[in-house]
């Protein structure tokens, strides 16, 4: 019943890639409990992960099609997609949340790899997987951080498709910003405004929207909005991560409200040069700290209080690489990455300022309408 | 800055039962990496939960206030609460995000619990808590699941008030329906309908809402919507878990597209009648047990393949306890609950319904505005 967000031999593709690097590693399975790695070798989307009852396993083997090991409830929706091998537990159960089965499932394995990791955690009960090591103890559990992070990096043009599709849209709500947004309009309104427009300019779902607004700056880049119009000489920052199709954008803009201070202006123009710095260097051979360091240099200050400058990004909000100074990771083609400068304008007050780009061969190109260095001016 | 979303006494009171029962049980400190529990104790909420990069932690010494352990990205958030000892770490790091610093915090508490059973996870790189617990190694890791959830199971009438509001917004949006609604219109955009509908209401933000169409019912009630349009004959159903100040709603409707067949009819009716009878004996000295057979008893089927007739309510979609067989959890006052009863049509056919409810002494509050026995007919 359920549309598909890619044809079979996407799912295909990832699954081989993922085999090599395990033929290669010496690795017999790959295991998964979370959503992002659950649908990136199935296409199992749902928004039911939000219900954090029940556990949902996914075993790749080094050779054949993965096994979802997932609660009943999840049968019907797994049948439409491209798994065969769709093994179903009763959830919740008086004892035993599906880990005789993931056991059973496991047990001609020896060389088990799951991320432990960066950015990874375990979305399953601790007290089951130590069951599940106990019922498994002739395997072995390593790491495997590092090559899926390595494979979801580099995006295909299907996902490269999606993301530039929600990209366009976020770029359309911002570009309706001088009817949307006014003085005086409390900032939980500026959020519920732009939110249904995002929804109407096409949008699956806003999962993240933060930001800020006050006079010369805000105070930090991740608080829900409070009941506080806005006023002259503030500036209004909103940070969106809108999806399609389950595929992430992740960019902000900021406006004046009126007027804006030379410092403002100033601060707008320098995050905008930033961006344009680390665009200019962008390709396969530079690493993650060069554009670190291309905007460090633009900003001309130290690293601050954010931990990096940009980001990847696709199926989740934030992904694998991070644009810092000690992540050298190389750039490759089809990587989908986040530009986000920030800058410190006194001891409460800062800016951001973020877009989203491919690395090509070549220059990258933008999945954002990129800003100009003017901040725009909200007059109404 | 950030409005809080409740006055000091409620963090105070939430942390002093806590601390209750870990003198009780002898645990020193209780150690949290989830969004709801650190949102429990410090008010701390937002979306940049999103964003998996960056670990955050909790300790509840069994004195005293909690103890923040953050990334510096989130230290001017928290500092609006009502948490005073705040430790940042500059995240992402190159080799620590926040362990050793998380370390030095838990030196002083041998015995330390934390969530490991049920609807448990663990936010943090599986790497990173070995080599916590390597550094702690003079302390024990405790299964605090069971106190946790108990103490989050009873509202304040705070946190009622909120999920009366949210509640109270989605029945709105569903009143709203016959004109929202058509034959016609395809799947996808009855959502973007619906969802836009919430955020007008009120809602803050829409984390959940799934749902499906079809000849005398659908498939499964996990799926994101397709493109088909709505057809005569089609029994339509949303359900979703929209948020007020992160306070969620969680419950569905029915509606008949131009007509209902004789089995949708009474399969509504049964629903209906479902609810009615848990809600008729749901009150203190009753058990979840107790509601799922009233529901059972009239549904008159085996237990089906959804695994449990309703579930706790609050800062997340679902909680603590579950409306199954094996549940004996007894019903306290001010415990919030959805009632879901839900029917088999067919190998391939089905429909749910689903209430939300406050355990009163005496008869239950119910905060959505009930549905009668009769489905709705959309007629456009």
């Amino acid at each position: 019943m359920s549309e598909q967000d890619f044809p079979e031999d996407e799912f295909a593709a990832r699954t081989q890639a993922a085999q090599k690097a395990m033929h290669s590693q010496g690795i017999d399975a790959l295991f998964f409990t979370t959503e992002a790695e659950m649908r990136y070798f199935t296409g199992f989307r749902t928004l039911f992960w939000q219900s954090p009852t029940r556990p949902w396993f996914l075993v790749v083997p080094v050779n054949g099609k993965p096994i979802a090991v997932i609660p009943q409830i999840g049968a019907h929706l797994m049948a439409s997609t491209w798994i065969d091998d769709i093994r179903v537990f009763s959830a919740p159960h008086p004892v035993d949340d599906g880990i005789a089965l993931l056991a059973d499932t496991l047990k001609g394995f020896t060389k088990i790899a799951m991320p432990m990791g960066r950015e990874s955690g375990l979305r399953m009960p601790l007290r089951d997987f130590q069951r599940l090591r106990d019922l498994t103890n002739h395997a072995e559990y390593l790491d495997g951080t590092g090559p899926i992070q390595s494979l979801r990096m580099v995006k295909s043009e299907r996902e490269i498709a999606l993301l530039r599709e929600i990209c366009g849209i976020g770029s359309e709500a911002f570009a309706r910003a001088p009817e949307l947004f006014h003085s005086g309009q409390p900032l939980n309104e500026v959020f519920r405004s732009f939110r249904i427009e995002l929804l109407k300019q096409g949008a699956d779902d806003v999962p993240y929207l933060v930001g800020g607004a006050g006079q010369d700056g805000y105070g930090d880049v991740i608080s829900p909005p409070s009941a506080r119009p806005l006023q002259e000489g503030d500036v209004l920052m909103l940070d969106t991560g809108a999806t399609k199709s389950g595929y992430f954008c992740d960019f902000d803009r900021n406006f004046a409200i009126g007027q804006a201070s030379d410092a403002v202006r100033s601060a707008h123009e320098t995050l905008v040069r930033a961006v344009e710095a680390a665009a200019e260097i962008a390709r396969p051979g530079r690493t993650c700290a060069d554009l670190f360091q291309a905007m460090a240099k633009v900003l001309d200050q130290s690293e601050g209080d954010v931990g990096r400058l940009g980001h990847g990004l696709g199926m989740q909000l934030t992904e694998a690489p991070s644009l810092t100074g000690f992540d050298e990771t190389p750039l490759r083609a089809n990587m989908v990455l986040t530009l986000e400068p920030s800058l410190a304008l006194g001891p409460d007050r800062m800016m951001v300022h973020e877009e989203n780009i491919v690395i090509r061969d070549g220059s990258p190109e933008f999945l954002t309408v990129p800003a100009g260095p003017d901040i725009p001016v909200i007059t109404r």
